[in-house]
């Protein structure tokens, strides 16, 4: 089973159709997941997510209880405790309900230490282990997530560019079969290669690296950002 | 001489009136920065900026042109080479042009590797001393930058909370007089602690670390996010 979450970044950077998204998942029997906000989003999708994790104090007690009916599981996080709310949802949907794999959306954007809060969580010892299950996507970015080892990094359909960041020290990487490689590259701290591109022709390229843990970030511009308003316009002109 | 850089992120996130503050800051004699198709963003403001970086590779020959010829500091950037163009930009302003602060618009957003691009350069061994001297602003954020030792740090207006984020492994972090402090944290990787705020009353938080390089976020929400579109509008019925 996977799991779909939800959480409550800006909706103009989900990425397009992702309420059709979430119906084919739950008509799938996949586990969907509202993270505070990001659960009355689902609801009110019209979907019936089955697990809720938030602290909900921006919530009217109406709002609360019609969740409280609806979502089977319901759990209220403590916003002056260690875990964050999405720290938590993970370790639920791993835990408690042994999901192969999360989707996370609506977790980039908005307040950048939100995003960095769902960046950084992965790199606590509790969670690391799941972090080559996490996929993050949101309008034009896609994050995969890697541990030790050799990888082959498939390609993904829509995204031209595709950066490898290492969020931590890292040991040994490289980069091999792609447009830009690198080879034996070893920092203290975090460092990323971006813009580099698949061969042509290629579905994959090879990652491996000996410590660390390292983001794969799969990325497009968007199409709509050349003529977007009257400055780009001008300069046309 | 404070220099205000303009990189080419989204123009949906920049922070409001940016035309009015980039006027206001040619007319107080600052140094006006363009990088890539931030520069392009600032001649159709109709500004004068002194300084491009960039390979322009998305540009057409006559708007490449033109920027040739109002530009009095054009410098174009090798892609393949190591330093991108904000780094590229930075040691610029700071060793080339002396200046003594520089603020960056455009810094976020969209392609979250070009802002990951942007935060980890700060960490490299030829910028990082800079850092302190950078402040990043968009729409909903803004970001300052610590070396070790002991700070006061004071609060901005507008901003309710505040993140501070170790972008690398950290010693002995301690964040006192905030609404909720920290005493003596280490890790070995990025850590993020968030949606802290300040004392009632208080215009400042004491933030010290041993070893390390620190961000302070300062974050707000967005008042459009609460009746933001039909969902939400939904969600009140």
């Amino acid at each position: 089973m996977k799991a779909y979450a939800l959480l409550g970044g800006p909706q103009q950077l989900w990425p397009p159709k992702i309420e059709a998204l979430f119906a084919k998942a739950q008509a799938d029997k996949q586990l969907l997941v509202g993270v505070d906000r990001g659960l009355l989003y689902l609801t009110e999708m019209g979907l019936s997510p089955d697990v809720g994790v938030g602290d909900f104090d921006s919530l009217t007690p109406r709002e609360l209880g019609k969740l409280e009916k609806s979502v089977p599981d319901l759990r209220y996080s403590n916003p002056v405790k260690d875990l964050t709310d999405s720290e938590l949802m993970l370790r639920l949907v791993f835990q408690d309900y042994g999901v192969d794999q999360v989707y996370l959306f609506g977790a980039t954007g908005g307040r950048l230490d939100h995003f960095l809060v769902n960046l950084f969580m992965l790199l606590k010892p509790a969670v690391r282990q799941f972090a080559p299950r996490v996929i993050m996507i949101d309008q034009q970015n896609r994050f995969e997530f890697f541990l030790p080892g050799r990888h082959q990094v498939a390609a993904q359909p829509h995204y031209k560019y595709f950066a490898v960041a290492a969020l931590t020290g890292v040991h040994d990487l490289n980069i091999g079969a792609a447009r830009y490689n690198l080879q034996h590259f070893s920092a203290a701290g975090p460092q990323i290669f971006s813009s580099n591109e698949f061969r042509q022709g290629s579905s994959c390229f090879r990652l491996s690296f000996a410590k660390g843990l390292v983001a794969v970030i799969f990325s497009k511009d968007l199409a709509k950002f050349a003529p977007l308003n009257s400055h780009q316009k001008k300069a046309g002109s």
